[in-house]
């Protein structure tokens, strides 16, 4: 077993214990087109498209939609094709429950996005199995290992930093010289030098928001053939995605000269993002960091609209949460990396919003990325 | 009330119709990250992050995460702000649910996709109403609606069609030219592109696959710094989105002198295209077309490892479904706009695949997109 191959087998192990502690016999992971779960990934290396069954007895079964894609990508005990089982998830999961010889009565833990009609399906067509569909089931134990990044992980999130940063430090000068001056130039220089550079791609979908359109939280188009970067307020929000991880940071540019209100907000923003960066270490709930920042707006007479940042990882948006809501139990802890990103916004005025990614170590925190505003 | 208002309220009458029929209060349909559902859009105009509410009285409420985009792009009664109900689906539900006047006890149909720990929570925290949550409840009737494309939305996808078609011709020169030589050139030309002709960008991701990478279904990464249109079989896997309607086209570019075996690919990925394509008309089982395909590669000593086809609209996959299998109802009809995509792959050989889109007509079908099978 080579050590990519040990490392999917460890976190399978880790699974396992926690299914043998509880009497439940097997897991069901499932990654497919409208409910992706990369847990299929973090625990196979196969990038998705798949069912991963792990069973109390430690074993890793793929059924896969593309066996040729399974066999080069992901690690595990045994791969199937998603076509033997009719490409029913059901019959699937039946399917290998009956080869690993998993008793009926058994208990078996399906994923906690199942939806409720398929739930159904799945209680009525394994009349014999015991299915659990649990919020805080065996995808919440494991988005809770992956919250916390191991050494290989960490090493990853290195590298994507450091393209990152060359990328922002490439994109100033870009907007500077002239040679970005619309959102698609934005986003499809970082499209094609993130890959240039190794990475899969971008994390996520990039918003390039020039003056026009940067009220939005989210712009919608993502990004259109209209200017950025000119007078006003443009934010770009993007991440690249290495072997599977993605940063996640947001630059604004100020262009011409500011109202007062966009320096208020600019002002804000960069208070509360400092305030929120020094509060950063193990042992501190995030609730608590994301309320200062929501206090430090409601005194400057602002309200964000949305959360001040989140893990990431395989994911955009992961565990930790960093949210200002009572439910939110996140106490932050060595290994941890999130984003902060706060933003403000105003339907005239357009938004400014900063972020960058923060790796949680046993003494404090050190911010990953060096996104900014930019004064033009 | 403009006509696009009128389109929207229209189709939201439909809903309401639907609703009264059946005795059910109201109807929730929900848009958010990991649980997409164009169906907002369809019945208010909102591209995304949403909860919408149809009343068996006809009223639309929207329930945004982001009220300032809401107020610009949705045509609904009333919008209200996610942030005004703690960001907690359930209790916007409750909440408008409240404001509407629907009475305690009635039943209220929850979207079919919602996970099973979820509708728990509904069954709880609402007690006091009667939640149904079905595969064949108002998300299905409303994706029965959005399978038959009504003048509007043909007459987008003409347009979209037209974009396609010149992109289609665009990249055929670059390739033959050398200005497109890796699988980003041809990504990033299409992203830019599209733009430029007044589209939202692309409908999914491309897939862009070299030589290479081309024995997979479904390319991982999507596309990369990698070679294209080079010695071998590429294949370029695209549609774009105008106003939220996608088109969905294959082109496979062959390179070098082909093998024996890429040859006999090429020759039955053909044969079955145009078979399928002559089948369609109103009144066909599609299971029917998709058995046809199937039979051919088998005859030929070959097996598709995925579907014919599939609808589209605003979603790249969507009714009706195209595919062999014995639990597919779909019987084509008018105004249904539907893929063909027959494809090969040998994890030596390289993939060869075909895909055009075709809108069923009264008397037949007509081919929407001009994609192909380029020998450079």
């Amino acid at each position: 077993m080579n050590d990519d191959a040990k490392t999917f087998a460890a976190r399978r192990g880790r699974i396992a214990e926690w299914l043998k502690e509880r009497g439940i016999a097997a897991a069901v992971f499932e990654d497919r087109e409208g409910r992706r779960d990369p847990t299929v990934r973090y625990l196979s290396g196969q990038p998705g498209d798949s069912l991963l069954l792990v069973t109390a007895a430690g074993r890793g079964v793929l059924v896969s939609w593309d066996v040729n894609m399974a066999r080069k990508l992901s690690r595990v005990d045994e791969i199937l094709a998603y076509g033997d089982f009719e490409r029913k998830p059901v019959r699937a999961v039946l399917g290998v429950l009956a080869r690993e010889g998993i008793r009926p009565g058994s208990q078996v833990e399906l994923p906690s996005t199942l939806a409720y009609p398929e739930y159904i399906r799945y209680a009525e067509e394994g009349a014999d199995f015991d299915f659990l569909c649990r919020e805080d089931g065996a995808d919440e134990f494991a988005r809770g290992l992956r919250a916390v990044k191991d050494e290989s992980e960490i090493a990853v999130y290195r590298r994507a930093s450091a393209v990152t940063d060359e990328l922002v430090e490439a994109l100033e000068a870009g907007v500077r010289k002239g040679t970005i001056s619309t959102e698609s130039d934005a986003a499809l220089f970082l499209e094609r030098e993130s890959r240039a550079r190794g990475c899969e791609g971008m994390g996520f979908e990039t918003l390039a928001a020039g003056p026009a359109r940067s009220f939005g939280i989210h712009a919608f188009p993502t990004y259109t053939s209209g200017a950025f970067g000119t007078a006003g307020l443009s934010i770009l929000d993007f991440g690249v995605c290495l072997e599977g991880y993605t940063t996640d940071v947001t630059l604004t540019f100020v262009s011409g000269r500011p109202s007062a209100l966009q320096e208020r907000m600019i002002a804000l923003v960069v208070e509360a993002y400092k305030e929120a960066a020094g509060m950063l270490r193990p042992g501190v709930p995030t609730l608590e960091v994301a309320r200062r920042v929501d206090e430090i707006f409601a005194a400057g007479g602002f309200k964000m609209p949305h959360a001040l940042g989140h893990g990431i990882g395989l994911e955009a948006h992961e565990a930790p949460a960093m949210r200002n809501r009572d439910d939110n139990p996140w106490v932050l802890a060595p290994g941890h990396i999130v984003t902060l990103e706060p933003g403000l916004y105003d339907p005239e005025a357009g938004g400014v919003r900063l972020e960058n990614d923060f790796l949680v170590l046993p003494g404090g925190a050190e911010a990953l990325t060096r996104s900014r505003i930019v004064r033009l």
